[in-house]
């Protein structure tokens, strides 16, 4: 569906309750596929069906045609994007515990390996090379910071991020995630084998020292940082170290390969559409885990990690 | 698990903050279980795992210790009774989104059909005969109109229910859903063909028609109603036919087999702990859909019930 297959086809009964209102819930149910199956992705498991669970305060909820076709259109994007089927879902009102005019959208899917030796195990070697895929901007995680810093904030959402960017905050903050189901379907094609992968969500570039083994990963490229992160820096304040501990400052997911696969596994992700480049090195060294970012003058220890 | 290990194991700081509350975390965690997993096994599917979705208003809703481990075991014990195992899950905090003090409690399920010709597809015929099992009370659906009642109460909740029933509303609205799995799954082990199974939810017992092609379904064995049934029409007050509309009055499954099968399926229901009983017989009438109940004066027509 295009973007044209938006446009409301639903007439609203009188002109004067044509809101001006800009809808995001499009990209808000793209978010939340997103986070469904990049989570699932990561143990080489493609997404079969993504079910949708939407609980409301008011039934109302679902009665502006406009809000509801952006949710659906965004659900059935997702699922688009990541191969998958809507595999239905609820949609229970719950007053009382959920706030009037809230939604708590959620949802779950299945995939499967296929064949079994697709299965990401985390088999990380020395001189192994981390290649980095573009995030579309805080992506879901660090939102409650980002709500915190737009409270504080004079024209609050509508605050012009600039750094080159003509977005408003709100609109940067809301722009959909990206879903990189693509990128290991494209590995798995193209017999590139994965040694691990990790998307860098909450905790940041800590995330990328997820695996128990101790490991140093050597960031040499960390990329340009996007405007958006730039303007948290400045609104928070918040230290540079702080924001790549918290936000993924412009990087949504990370492939681990043996150097022999690095050309080809970049090649794979140009291929499928992302934005994507070599990033680092996996390092041996003792007992030592930490990511390090030599250009930032950041390291995270290991212990500055703490993940269930 | 017994109930006995549910007793709190984890001490309080200080005697004062041993409120003599009932906690009914459990049975609540087992409602959610038990509404997943009876609709999944109603096409022949045995669950084989259960995910969890907790999202609150507030992180300390997880501090309370009594609380949690209730939710904790609720799940786990309903996990155990559908046979599968607890799949993980997540527990967001969504401050301004879920209410304060409330949790929107959710999760998916996933199961298999096997073999394939287990698969329930709803090939109901003339004279096929209609078994019951048992519900615990409301189990999980009229809960808006059970609050709406407690509302109007003068004691609410503390109600006693009566009708020889010595719980209070409040105990009785909580008693933990009948989770069906083990009668499908004895059935499938037994070799009883079922030809459709249906849970009685939401739309009372005009659930019973959900198929499409048109039938009469007679119940003459309705069974006795529930005490808190009675206490529900009384306090509404409710009239009878709406309350068979609205509420399970005591039935939570409904299985239909062949002739044949019936005596095998019953004993199937009572050797795997369910109670359950002969009610009724599918009739083919021209093209008549209804379920009608001689016993009790009722009848509900196919165009009462509108189910997506």
């Amino acid at each position: 569906m295009s973007r044209r297959g938006l446009a409301p086809r639903i007439s609203w009964p009188t002109p004067f309750t044509r809101r001006r209102v800009k809808i995001f819930y499009r990209e808000i149910s793209i978010d939340t596929v997103a986070t469904i199956v990049n989570d699932l992705v990561t143990c080489g498991a493609l997404p079969i069906s993504v079910a949708m669970h939407a609980a409301v305060g008011e039934s109302s909820w679902f009665a502006d045609a406009n809000r509801m076709e952006a949710l659906v259109a965004g659900w059935a994007e997702g699922c688009r994007q990541a191969g998958a089927v809507w595999g239905g879902g609820e949609t229970p009102t719950l007053p009382g515990i959920v706030k009037e005019e809230a939604i708590v959208l959620a949802g779950s899917a299945i995939g499967k390996v296929e064949p079994k030796s697709q299965r990401i195990t985390g088999d990380v070697k020395d001189g192994d090379k981390i290649i980095f895929l573009a995030s579309s901007g805080v992506q879901t995680n660090g939102l409650s910071l980002c709500r915190l810093i737009a409270s504080k904030l004079l024209q609050g959402y509508q605050t012009p991020i600039g750094h080159g960017d003509s977005r408003t905050y709100g609109e940067a903050l809301l722009a959909p995630s990206v879903i990189y189901v693509k990128f290991v379907a494209e590995c798995q094609n193209a017999g590139i084998k994965l040694n691990y992968v990790s998307h860098v969500t909450g905790h940041g570039w800590r995330k990328l020292m997820r695996l128990d083994e101790p490991f140093v990963y050597e960031i040499t490229n960390p990329g340009e940082e996007p405007a958006l992160f730039k303007f948290l820096r400045e609104a928070g304040p918040i230290e540079l170290r702080e924001a790549y501990a918290t936000f993924n400052q412009g990087v949504g997911f990370a492939a681990y390969v043996s150097p022999a696969n690095a050309e080809a596994a970049l090649a794979a992700a140009k291929a499928s559409g992302y934005k994507a480049w070599l990033a680092g090195t996996v390092k041996k060294a003792g007992a030592r885990k930490a990511v390090v970012i030599p250009s930032l003058g950041i390291e995270f220890d290991g212990s500055t990690l703490q993940v269930r």
